[in-house]
């Protein structure tokens, strides 16, 4: 029916997991990514400056003629979700109440920890999202901000991650939770990582997976599925710095070998 | 926000396993139910009956004030869903699709088999949601009418019962399918002895349960949850027979002790 593409927007690269997601669950479905690697990472900056920023990323999503909107990065849902939204006349979804839901669905000791960046931990929208579903639950949210730094250097894989993912996680350690939420789209790349460290009893939750099923049910509800069947989608990929490592990351997480991130500027109409 | 309810229409009693999904899933929120005892089975009616019988209930729900309609009815979504969600304002939810995105994720050889009334069968509508989304599935589809009436008596936990799930299901002997779709939403009332003929090897997917999280999914997307978490939801039924038989099905099913269904005529303003 519909064959516009989904945009996705994201502070760096780490929207890729959410993209590499979306092209399993949706392979008939374009994509048009844009990562704002020029300027992250987000997590640390004033709400009201990811608020522009987002803006920037969301206008030059629009003029690509998207017909959905994902918010690929937490710190973005967090601070600009409800602002952007309902301006928009196309469907905006975020990565933040996907990723509760599924918490909530998950535990069975109602013990559920949250890991992100300042930024989306500040603004409390993940103990707000689990709360005002069940105020019984117990909601353990700790900022861990070197993981993004970590994750777009490309030192995911070297030995410094176990090493910085014990440091950080280390408050975890006796808190009693069995479930965990990923609550940056940069960390399902240390999955293995958190995993190891937290042991096989807790259960991990890829906000950004759990984004794309609700792309999926509002493709669906909306009418707006791309029904050519012989169709494989497309992504493109755009950067705000430079392609070389975005490239090569990207290559990396998303098995594509023929990536080619075109570098934007998205301030220049502003 | 919303303390509005939801919405539940059906050819019956069957709707009822949808609401007790919802009960369980969405504890704040209240619902009002509507079975059209008096007119079912829908299964084997024209289309152009159950869109008119549909249009009954649905106008009776809106008078109910409610936020958002459910159509617990697999025949009702087949036959009414598409005519009737366009002309209203407040989101419609239907059962077939979200149980089809449930067997495409479940399904691990491909091989999806459906059992359902003749009228949801002869529409091909699980089949195309399926095959809209992948071709390459395999949809076994199958008419099981008998099992609506087995319900509605109240004979699904009879010896009879077991007899009769064995004589429908016997073309799915030796098909080779790994999931199976309950559409109908009277179906899960028989899934113990569904499984125990079909094997533990074969997944059942229950649309309606499905179908609620699509509710909870949409009720956030629209910003429309009831917030006030001290309310504990309340359900009203509403039959248009006697509601005897009704109290004492629903009773059964929803453990609900002092369940006390209305009977409403849906026709005498036509």
């Amino acid at each position: 029916m519909n064959k516009q593409p989904i945009g996705f927007l994201d502070s760096g690269v780490g929207g890729l997991t959410v993209v590499k997601e979306a092209l399993r669950q949706l392979p008939h479905e374009d994509i048009v990514f844009i990562g704002d690697q020029a300027r992250l990472p987000y997590g640390p900056r004033p709400a009201q400056q990811v608020q522009a920023f987002t803006w920037q990323l969301t206008r030059f999503l629009l003029k690509q003629n998207i017909k959905m909107l994902v918010f690929a990065c937490n710190t973005a849902t967090a601070d600009a979700l409800e602002i952007i939204k309902p301006q928009l006349q196309i469907p905006v979804v975020g990565v933040i109440l996907p990723g509760a839901r599924a918490a909530i669905k998950a535990t069975k000791n109602r013990r559920i920890g949250v890991i992100a960046t300042e930024g989306t931990i500040k603004s409390a929208a993940y103990q707000q999202a689990i709360q005002r579903r069940d105020p019984q639950l117990q909601v353990l949210s700790l900022a861990v901000p070197k993981f993004v730094t970590l994750v777009e250097s490309g030192q995911y894989n070297r030995p410094i991650a176990r090493k910085i993912v014990a440091e950080m996680l280390q408050p975890f350690v006796g808190s009693g939770i069995d479930t965990l939420i990923l609550g940056c789209t940069h960390y399902p790349l240390l999955r293995p990582l958190i995993q190891d460290f937290l042991g096989p009893e807790v259960q991990l939750i890829d906000s950004g997976a759990e984004a794309v099923s609700e792309v999926s049910v509002l493709l669906d509800y909306f009418e707006i599925t791309n029904q050519n069947l012989a169709h494989h989608g497309q992504a493109h990929f755009y950067t705000t710095a430079s392609p070389k490592m975005f490239d090569q990351i990207a290559s990396d997480w998303l098995d594509l070998r023929d990536l080619k991130a075109q570098q934007v500027n998205v301030t220049q109409e502003e």
